[in-house]
């Protein structure tokens, strides 16, 4: 399944970090890649290009004017987080399906074409809460609860205590 | 199990949209009180306290000067979310037996007595990502991926498509 997150109205400054979140926890979680509306957002942008850099995978960003076209011209699913949706847990089997899915997360606020044209509108809690650890529980399950290997030039050694991190390819 | 969070080295500004998403997370996902040390937030413990009256529950969120008397008076348990640390599932079933846990979410810069004071070291995959997701998956799994029942002023009637929020003591 190829998981791509749509992240809307984006706004500099006041968004960056926790937009930052979004795409680094969905790309942690398997994420493919990811789209974003609202204000370009180049740091944004660079910060996500360091992470595959220094920890793998290919998890680029890129902005969007607006979602229009993207929408239109998707061929997989779309589930769009909301609290307001249904439980998420009912349409894990049928997500589990999709080849491929893009997710959309919210901003401040969602034109009312993203409820129309998703084919979910889905709430992880009826509790108002973060739209990252909403992404987070989503693509947890629909990976099954596994996480993606990715080696990039870093990599975390677990450790009991303390910190551990080898360089695989160390620059010259 | 009670579960307590315990926010390291908050930011005022910076850190103001992050450090509410863990404790708003940490809130719908069953946590029942929270600490922060860093600088002190008035407008984070407000929205906090919004949150409960407004949409249940009793959580709140206090500041600490340091984490030292916190953990040395600490008579639970206590789990540091790290992603240098041990995977998490293997420390699942012993959290679970725990009737207080204390878990420690990081900011900027963790002292080492956090490392040696925590009965685990965990990491939610051994990517480096959101603090807010970390912390959204443990406390999905300790409650057994169910979320509780928190009942305010206002409750969201899950659908299909559209938004529907209920009053239940409107405001007179």
């Amino acid at each position: 399944m190829a998981i791509t997150i749509l992240r809307l109205g984006h706004r500099l400054v006041r968004d960056q970090r926790l937009t930052t979140h979004v795409f680094l926890a969905a790309r942690a979680l398997g994420a493919r890649e990811g789209y974003y509306t609202g204000q370009r957002d180049q740091q944004l942008e660079r910060s996500l290009e360091k992470a595959a850099e220094r920890w793998g995978g290919s998890f680029r960003v890129q902005h969007l004017e607006s979602p229009g076209s993207l929408l239109r011209e998707w061929k997989g699913k779309v589930a769009h987080l909301s609290v307001y949706g249904l439980p998420f847990q009912q349409a894990l089997p049928a997500l589990r399906k999709a080849r491929s899915l893009l997710v959309v997360v919210g901003g401040e606020k969602v034109p009312p074409e993203i409820y129309q044209r998703a084919d979910w509108n889905l709430a992880v809690s009826t509790q108002p809460h973060s739209e990252v650890a909403v992404l987070a529980i989503l693509l947890y399950e629909l990976r099954g609860r596994t996480f993606p290997s990715l080696r990039g030039k870093l990599q975390v050694i677990p450790q009991e205590r303390g910190k551990k991190v080898i360089s695989l390819r160390p620059k010259k």
